[in-house]
């Protein structure tokens, strides 16, 4: 079924549902059974939170929404895969900036769940997601869901030509790529003269000037909260720091460079003498996204 | 002369100094008749705010500052140079985040210099720069310099072996590089399949979902404050996204591709039969970088 992002007309947020088919009918979360209603082409338009995994956690406006897969009657059996559809909606609705319809269901979080069948709860963004060994011991998939209080107007944009001259900012609907700075990450930047430590390229701008990217090994936004020192940063470029950022390069214990998605090596990693990598923040970095060692 | 980032000891906010010996003398300007302390190497500490160039503005916390070169006598008489080294500094310091102590002396903005001799106003970081034609009719470059209000702690944190493992955020100064995300941006990435359209680079990431970025052509940031329209989109790489942002990359109006520091041609933009792209947008980012055709 296509997905149809934003608001559904005449849903209005707060809206209750007895069964999952009225749901269904109201185009509001289409699957019968699946909690995600996404893939990775598309991205995913909606999600259902009704408790069933015991690393779910609802904070109201934020949601640690755990990912599909692995259960069987109710009980985590074995490791979630982030290629999973679901998931995979959910990574792509995070990279694009899509907003995700939340339905809370009964089964949730008493707080903020309603106390018979199916609420609409309005429009969700994807700030991040990450890895990690849940409460029945095998590897869970999590994503970090913020409330999107943006007019109904600036939901979609439609695709097509007769679009006036607005300025962006009053149409658009605004996610960020964080890149932190700090005096940290420039004194790694300034020790490697700006080279990237995986691709070895520099990046040269007019002013003569290098740009590249001070990246965090252990990420320092939620939920890892890590230290801004130079043995957890790296010098990349933005290339590889999107790549190492979600996972499509994880380094080994002594700095090989490995593919996320073929797990093979593809290199080593550039170093200097005087910037030391601990291997703590490496070994954290890889636990999100393969077995832990 | 060395470059020292932040406060300093002694002269805070407000301190009053009657000529230029007095600054050099703090060390809070070092040199005696250049307005910009600054190299590429080592991005630039100080300015001095003092009028003098027509295309100035000063609203307190925000100073479009015009950067060095090409007047005589008071007057423009030719192009100002990204590469001089006090532009080149401000870049570097843009770039990386520096925080740069402004002095304004009595000749500046009435409501916002002092009444005689020079005043420091404080830390402000470089947001962006950009060129255009200043009311001399020649070249020039300004900086956007915004109020950088941070405790005097987390200024300058030195590099050093015995860094406590303190969360990132509670020491940096936190600078960020905005890439924005709308429903335009994501169906100009759809058409292409993620594919950049300067290096035809696709980068994978784990969750079968490819990342790339949706670059205004003309910039949507101050003070160009363009239209969020297709034909004003590319999809790029990060890499060549920030190239293409820091003028590294401009395009003709038939679309080839040319190196901002050496202006060859290094090829062609890939192109999508339901992408058009306007003339209009790619004159006005060329415009920022090169001699107006």
């Amino acid at each position: 079924m296509a997905k149809v992002f934003g608001h559904i007309e005449g849903h209005p947020v707060g809206s209750q549902y007895q069964r999952r088919r009225e749901l269904h009918d109201a185009g509001v979360h289409a699957p019968l059974m699946a909690g995600i209603h996404g893939n990775s082409h598309e991205g995913a338009d909606s999600i259902v939170v009704s408790g069933g995994y015991g690393d779910d956690e609802d904070h109201g406006s934020v949601i640690i929404y755990t990912g599909h897969g692995g259960q069987e009657k109710g009980r985590q059996v074995s490791d979630q895969d982030i290629n999973h559809p679901g998931n995979a909606g959910l990574v792509r609705s995070e990279l694009e900036g899509n907003l995700v319809r939340v339905i809370r269901g009964a089964g949730g979080d008493p707080d903020h769940s309603p106390a018979s069948g199916f609420r609409y709860d309005g429009l969700f963004r994807v700030e991040s997601h990450h890895s990690k060994i849940g409460v029945h011991g095998y590897r869970i998939w999590q994503f970090r869901l913020i409330t999107a209080d943006v007019p109904e107007e600036e939901d979609v944009t439609p695709f097509h030509g007769d679009m006036a001259d607005e300025p962006a900012a009053r149409r658009s609907v605004t996610v960020q790529r964080v890149v932190r700075k700090s005096a940290v990450t420039q004194l790694v930047k300034q020790l490697h003269k700006g080279t990237c430590q995986m691709c070895s390229q520099v990046l040269m701008v007019p002013g003569d000037s290098y740009y590249s990217e001070g990246a965090h090994i252990q990420a320092v936004g939620y939920p890892y909260n890590s230290p801004d020192v130079p043995e957890n940063v790296l010098c990349l470029c933005p290339n590889c720091h999107v790549l190492f950022d979600y996972g499509a390069r994880y380094l080994t214990d002594d700095l090989r460079i490995i593919d996320g998605i073929t797990h093979h090596e593809i290199g080593k990693l550039r170093t200097h003498h005087k910037h030391k990598i601990e291997p703590r923040f490496v070994q954290h970095h890889r636990a999100r996204w393969v077995s832990a060692d």
